[in-house]
């Protein structure tokens, strides 16, 4: 915590008219027009600026970026299981070193105005542990930069690779925050042993969970169904996140009408990156319905894909493209998903800009919040916990 | 024509080697290493940066953009007939000045490596002919920075507005290029004689033909067997293009792919915005049927929605999240959308990277092609005709 009292000038929270925010102690402390600073006040001049709450990078892997290794043309097959198992070669013949790389993608997000992420990290028993120790070296030599939550993510598959499961045991036991699953159907071929597993690693540790579903349709929404009876059963509502969640683009709209209520009556969040290639989750049927939805960059720049840039901000614009927002309303409530609603379902205390909360803060440029939105210019100044992190889209620490 | 000669040192053109490209006169006229200067000639260091043909938008309105008005919330309902009436009112209401705001459009894609535009111009029974008297005053003030071609455009439809094809009429005889049309069924209410009206325009001006189709699935596929009909009638192969045609993204991908064989072989061309958050034309299957496809940024922050700023690099992007591409091959395709087939569409002489073409050429930074569409960065240099248009993302003329 900054022991440093701060003062933000001339900054508009939210995209509200022009006030002045003091932060003491790394908290919000005093919102107000015209605050004369202590003598031992740093100053920080807002020219009006549009101050947000730090953006909130609810779901990427940290693990497996190429960011800074050097352009490397896109390799892999059309396939989930391509994708995997290109990867699952690269990583070795590349050396993708887990903490180096995920340095480089935090420190890239950071200059972008990330303060929280929520990283899936692969474990298998081709690489093991090392995603997980790499990522936890990150996570502490960056905290108090940026909070990262770690998902022990079974990429490859849980029960199909006998020893998958005891990695994501120790990987819970040694400090991984979530449990991860991913398509219970179509990558472990059983639904019912791969839930059963997780929600019991989950209740194990008392954990939450977040399982990648890239189920399509009907497929999908048997999942759902699935994991909506454990949640019930095991009393995890409001802990359980369903990433991507494709399925719920599905034709059927009155299924997936269904679904999503079933989804808000058990709380369960979902995590989207408004993929516009694939059916996505309706935002606005979400909201309607009181699901939170989150928003991610998903992998960037990776044995997955070439795309990306860690730009929550630029996130929110892709969210509105994807979900036609044009009002202000609705490309509010897009920056709200990479926001607010992040920070709920990371479960980030003091999340805000109001007195009291953590002074986790970015500061943009722009004529209205859309317009920072639509526009995603350079992030002018970044705070975590009332320190100064980046200025002018750099992270103050060097990329690896 | 730049009567002085220029050198760009150290360019990669399309990515490829670094060598040294000499323009004379206006033209590519020599491109290899380790060229030596002539006395007289301009040299601009390339420091290994990508050498592109100029970019093309192929599908805007240059007429209606807000750019440079200050933000404005956005106002439209939801509905194509919301957006038409929304924008009637406002455009008395907020002064939306077309030569103005044309110039500002188009001085902002000239920074960002543009050097030709089809730009679609609104005429219709309330703003008569203003949108394209300014709009060809920009033309003109802008003559040998950028090739701006007009479309003369029924936005509030052509028969139910008696007096508009007069209008249309006017345009063609004052100079416009190209003959629009909008959504014969749903826009008019009478596909036989919207289209009949718009072939005959084209025939008598010797004029191709542009017409916007949002109609979605069966309607927009019986618009496209109706305007095929008359591609052929009319021998107008090579000279029609369709914007949007968002019915090719219908579910029936039998009859779409069926459709497309028909505009191959009509040599119809396909106009995309790529947009997110509709059916769209599958890229791919264009290019596999030999259907030449371009792209634009359509309306830029206007009255129909607050998103875009006129990049066409990272329209190449969007169109290659939106067609799932990945591979060097696929997003380079999407970048050929954005130049070379624009350039087709338009009907560009000496377009292209070779000694001879017409030296149209940007400049931006990255690794490999792919590098610079993901990653878009600021454009290092402009010319148009071998001259100076703008550098470092920035016209060299200011924005009015």
């Amino acid at each position: 915590m900054a022991a440093k009292t701060q003062l933000l000038k001339n900054i508009r929270p939210w995209g509200s008219e022009t006030t002045d925010l003091l932060i003491t102690q790394g908290k919000i402390s005093k919102i107000s027009a015209n605050q004369v600073p202590s003598p031992d006040c740093d100053i920080h001049e807002g020219d009006n600026a549009i101050l947000l709450p730090g953006l909130v990078e609810a779901h990427t892997h940290l693990d497996k970026t190429l960011w800074g290794m050097g352009w490397r043309p896109h390799q892999a097959g059309p396939s989930l299981q391509d994708k995997i198992e290109t990867e699952r070669r690269l990583r070795r013949e590349w050396d993708i070193e887990p903490h180096r790389q995920s340095m480089r993608q935090a420190l890239l997000s950071i200059g972008k105005g990330t303060t929280a992420i929520r990283s899936h990290v692969d474990m298998d028993t081709d690489c093991g542990m090392e995603g997980f120790e790499g990522v936890s070296r990150t996570r502490e030599a960056l905290a108090g930069q940026v909070d990262i939550e770690i998902v022990a993510f079974p990429q490859s598959g849980l029960l199909n690779r006998p020893g998958t499961l005891e990695l994501m045991d120790q990987a819970m036991r040694g400090g991984a925050d979530v449990v991860g699953g991913l398509d219970p159907c179509s990558m472990d071929r059983d639904p019912k042993g791969h839930l059963d597993a997780v929600f019991a690693l989950a209740e194990r540790y008392g954990k939450p969970i977040d399982i990648h579903l890239h189920e399509p349709d009907e497929l999908g929404a048997f999942s759902i169904e699935m994991i909506l009876e454990r949640v019930h059963a095991h009393a995890m509502q409001g802990h359980v996140t369903i990433s991507h969640a494709f399925c719920l683009g599905m034709p059927d709209r009155d299924r997936a009408r269904a679904l999503v209520a079933e989804l808000a009556a058990a709380r369960v969040h979902i995590a989207t990156v408004a993929s516009p290639h694939r059916p996505v989750p309706a935002a606005s049927e979400l909201k309607d319905a009181g699901v939170t939805l989150c928003a991610g960059s998903d992998g960037i720049r990776d044995a997955w894909g070439p795309y990306g840039n860690g730009d929550m901000l630029e996130r929110a614009m892709h969210l509105g493209l994807r979900n036609n927002f044009r009002t202000d309303e609705d490309v509010g409530y897009a920056l709200r998903c990479c926001t607010y609603n992040g920070a709920t379902v990371m479960g980030l205390a003091d999340y805000g800009l109001a007195p009291g909360d953590a002074a986790d803060l970015v500061l943009v440029s722009g004529e209205s919040l859309i317009h920072a939105v639509v526009s995603h210019p350079v992030r002018k100044l970044v705070m975590k916990g009332g320190e100064v992190v980046a200025r002018d889209g750099k992270s103050l620490i060097e990329l690896p």
